[in-house]
């Protein structure tokens, strides 16, 4: 029910990643079935694979995370339980981000050893695609949280995207050893001593991010969901100030018509469509966000996400590996100069 | 003799400069005479005006600054001396920042008041410019350093920009006034209940960045420094996309021929050389820090960011406003409902 179209764009986009992943999914939608009913109908590839389950309660927008999390019956907790209670592998959503997260986290909790769960994403970099983590779940970290985000982002670079020791960078002010504040560097330490399933590159800086310099991104909350949003609306400036010039004047406008070709594989190599699907990584249960104002194209790749998720068996690896970094630290194989 | 070219892209710079500023600038040159010299030679407009003062010593780009802080004979530390004695109204450098900051803070020290300088820049949004800091100067902050900051923007905006009341936005995660960490809903809540140069305009997100909702951005050091290099980094990939594009095929490179005016346009009105020119505001002296790798135009534009500081009498207005800040808050003029 939830993002600006609610079941007229993810009934679609259900039947779209059906495709994409040669059926190998079923759906339980929960939401309003007078609206999810005629809807479903129309495409024949999702009968026989889908149900319905009936929710009268909504979790608005704007409605506040802790009013949300009180609520038993809307289609958003409801979700989340049939993930809770292995009737469903995955929870994918439109909706309130923070009331998703809230819920998610009190009724799925976190993987055994995790600290705090992590909103992760991927994105569009010139070598390739880079995962960064976290992206606005947790505003204030710790080191080990940072350390445990590293463990989470390169099990993704690993499984989903089939990177064997994927490179893991901090965000950072500078690339030296001794540039950024303790946080970051007692993270950085720990990762240089300890054994992961990535390799620990160093710092990054923000204009490394679109160089993919590295495969995994870690970073605090706060920072990270700035860093996307600068991001995203840099690109957006951008290709709202190329649209003005090519509509500027007649030869500009002949030029777009002969250069239309290559324009829109640009546009397609930085589609925040096809990057479309905010990760939850952390909790036991996959639970992935979707952009609220999202198409079907958009959504499709959300529910993408969610099933090549539970397909590589990802929580499982993570729980995995999570126990092995922290058997390592109460082993005492702990960081060197670390920042008092 | 700072920067990736020295003197043969300074001395160039400083005529274009003088040529903008309709020949109100006098520059005194601190370097190595025997590169100098010959070069001022060739611009007739710098002579008379110019001066030269020789020094062997140079800071390089890879000197901590805490090394560089030491050495007194260096064409920086001198520069910076000229403007502590008075010799000089401002300093402008292309050197190393890390050692440009640090005895930039030790020889010309803050202003009655200011708690920590920060770094400011310019930038181009989808309406005019905004003006941001702290760039990198602070990594750690706490609420009364961002309010400092917002008065050091809005000052600039007032002054050199001409805007009556500049709107003063924090940079957060989120445009409600419950979200975010401790740090910006604290500075939130006392430039609500204060007077000062600027309008708090509320909290502004990432994307918020590149619309150009506000005059003044006001965040951390290392939040700020991050978001500046992510949007230079989308900015830079998305122009390398775009030239790949256009040379990909024969009618894309006849659509890029068409459409060429056009297009120079949008770079133009992105131009980073345009914006070059980093302030260290809340120093007791105007210092300005240009890009490295900039060309002439690039270095110009540096040195009359200096020169309209130093015009509009922009630190004497900080001094005032910072003392009827301070005097308000120690007269009791509290924040309402400060996060404990």
């Amino acid at each position: 029910m939830g993002g600006d179209f609610g079941p007229e764009v993810v009934i679609p986009a259900a039947a779209l990643a059906l495709d994409d992943m040669s059926g190998k999914i079923s759906y339980i939608f929960f939401g309003d079935e007078n609206r999810i009913k005629p809807l479903l109908g129309k495409y024949k590839v999702l009968e026989g694979i889908s149900e319905i389950h009936h929710t009268s309660g909504i979790v608005t927008n704007d409605e506040k995370p802790s009013v949300a999390i009180r609520r038993k019956d809307t289609s958003l907790r409801l979700a989340i339980e049939a993930v809770k209670e292995g009737r469903a592998q995955s929870i994918v959503s439109a909706g309130n981000t923070g009331a998703l997260m809230a819920t998610a986290k009190l009724v799925l909790r976190c993987l055994p050893g995790i600290k705090r769960p992590a909103l992760a994403s991927v994105l569009p970099t010139r070598q390739g695609d880079t995962v960064m983590l976290d992206l606005g779940a947790n505003l204030v970290c710790d080191a080990q949280m940072l350390v445990q985000f590293a463990v989470l982002g390169s099990v993704y670079a690993r499984v989903v995207k089939g990177i064997d020791t994927p490179r893991v960078g901090i965000l950072n002010v500078g690339s030296e050893d001794m540039k950024g504040p303790d946080l970051v560097r007692e993270a950085a330490s720990i990762l240089t001593n300890i054994v992961f399933p990535g390799d620990y590159y160093g710092f990054v800086e923000g204009d490394d991010l679109a160089e993919g310099l590295v495969d995994v991104v870690v970073t605090d909350g706060f920072t990270g969901n700035i860093a996307l949003k600068v991001a995203e609306g840099v690109s957006k400036l951008t290709s709202h100030y190329m649209k003005e010039a090519f509509l500027s004047s007649l030869p500009a406008k002949m030029g777009a018509v002969l250069a239309g070709c290559a324009l829109k594989k640009v546009k397609k190599r930085m589609d925040p469509r096809y990057y479309n699907g905010g990760m939850f990584l952390g909790l036991d249960g996959i639970c992935v966000k979707s952009h609220g104002g999202m198409d079907v194209y958009g959504v499709s790749r959300a529910i993408l996400v969610a099933a090549h998720l539970v397909e590589q068996g990802y929580n499982s690896e993570v729980a995995h590996e999570i126990a092995l970094v922290m058997n390592q630290q109460s082993n005492g194989i702990e960081p060197e100069g670390v920042i008092a």
